[in-house]
């Protein structure tokens, strides 16, 4: 992919073409409205410069900034694009609007993406003859700084788009999730919501405040799942790995769940489900090594953070 | 505090050990099990090796370690004593023995501090003559890489004794946090339990695969909330902050919420509550320059991270 056509020059789509354009991708930027392509300007110019520590080697902040052309028509900013990645606001007339015209305009091999981050490509693409090289490639945002990236293809999408699209985001340095439901705030922001949920309950509730809460995070979990995920991090805590775990304490988030009148979400076929995807990434013997390797990670991350705390606002 | 005795010498009391010690303190360290206790001889010289780079200026390991020696009598352990802190296994009836024997002993000003993730010190010290000098103080673990600590008192623990935990924590280099109600779990787990749940949900419906759901947060979430909180985090994401944030999107976690038959978290009492709590602490006009600290923190621990993802096992 080499020139690529960001539609949308807010946070999101400006940080996208910093990612495009990093990697060496020509970037034609789009937005309707003039005050808009000023602030994307000064937007682009402060999020290079101030990730410049993720450059490529060789590159300068001008380099990058180089390969952004910022376009005031949109046919002028898909003319030649061989991707498109949609970042406009989360309304679906518009969305809708924005697409047709997109299938329009572009030839057949032009990969269609939106970073959609509540609605899936279903919702707007549905009825378009090219509807099959649509999907939505949701950020976490800004993308410039949050490798993850969840791809998340409609039923009718064509499975080499969401392959070559899965690669291209590899290619450029993020970390692509496949997500093969397209289901309301996909993934990332649903598992955000539930620590949030439970988050807001327990200070509702005078159990904690807000400043702690946080803390717990910045403090706690947040440099763990920095260096491991979750499953990762319970598979872990226990000397037979992740099925060991939810043998010896799976009743407590059936516990918890029952609290809240929910079924039990760990059961027999889920701990099987688990044992064998962690298994066949990592054996059993390989966890000690694994252990050591993410308490070396959480002392770099802390040391990296160090001199930072004082400077916090 | 310049004596300490942890009884219990797994992993959390070892690791505790090599908290206290590397602090300054010396350290009684008590187990039952002489095979438990050469397994800690080993576990402490790993833990205070492996985390070298956190030991104060001037200390070496063989200096940390000097100050930890192993009991194999109780009573010995807490001769002299200044502080407490158990992490035996999660047995009432073992914790009720011990906090009985611990509160016979001990004269009455030094604090009894059980390392419980599960149960309030009320479940177990709740007849001790000398139960207001008792109180969990819960690590996340293992503590000597994990700076946040839950400083969980009973109704009837004095409040001098709390203060005084929770001073020392600090001064220990720990962060410590107030759980004001001594609920199942305190809050670390629960907010851990239920992230976990939700992606146990989403892995048991087919939406993602265990690895993906990973990549959410070492690639993502936990790449953020190592960095801000998540209350943080939002505050963060829309121009008037926390309460403008919860204006915009609060139906969606509402909508969350819905879905799984639960009462919608967010409300107006909430959103009060959190607006007061994060404007007290950074005013609006503050915002912009925490945002540029957050993505200054973030490349900081993107570059910590980026040479060891190659030797992840």
């Amino acid at each position: 992919m080499k020139q690529i056509a960001v539609i949308g020059s807010g946070i999101i789509g400006t940080s996208w073409a910093v990612v495009f354009a990093r990697a060496g991708c020509q970037v034609r930027l789009y937005d309707g409205e003039a005050a808009q392509r000023e602030r994307a300007a000064a937007g682009l110019q402060e999020a290079v410069q101030s990730s410049s520590a993720l450059l490529r080697e060789g590159d300068g902040v001008a380099d990058v900034l180089a390969r952004v052309r910022q376009e005031t028509s949109l046919e002028a900013a898909l003319a030649g694009a061989d991707y498109v990645q949609e970042a406009i606001s989360e309304q679906l007339p518009a969305k809708r609007e924005l697409f047709a015209a997109m299938d329009a305009q572009l030839p057949a091999h032009v990969i269609l993406a939106s970073s959609s981050s509540t609605y899936g490509v279903s919702r707007f693409a549905d009825d378009l003859p090219g509807r099959a090289r649509c999907l939505v490639v949701h950020p976490m945002t800004p993308p410039h700084l949050m490798p993850v990236v969840e791809i998340a293809p409609a039923p009718w999408t064509d499975a080499e788009v969401t392959r070559q699209a899965f690669e291209f985001m590899g290619e450029l340095g993020q970390v692509p999730v496949r997500i093969n439901k397209e289901i309301s705030g996909f993934v990332l922001n649903r598992l955000q919501g539930a620590l949030l949920a439970e988050m807001f309950q327990v200070i509702a509730d005078g159990v904690i405040s807000a400043r702690d809460a946080d803390l717990l995070l910045s403090q706690g979990l947040g440099l763990r799942w920095a260096t491991v995920g979750p499953l990762e991090g319970v598979d872990l805590n226990a000397p037979g790995g992740i099925a060991d775990y939810l043998g010896r304490y799976g009743h407590i988030f059936n516990g918890m769940a029952a609290e809240k009148g929910l079924p039990a979400p760990v059961d027999e076929a889920l701990t099987a489900r688990l044992d064998a995807e962690m298994r066949a990434s990592l054996a059993l013997d390989g966890l000690a090594r694994k252990r050591n390797w993410r308490d070396l990670a959480v002392v770099q991350v802390r040391q990296a953070m160090q001199p930072l705390y004082g400077e916090k606002p």
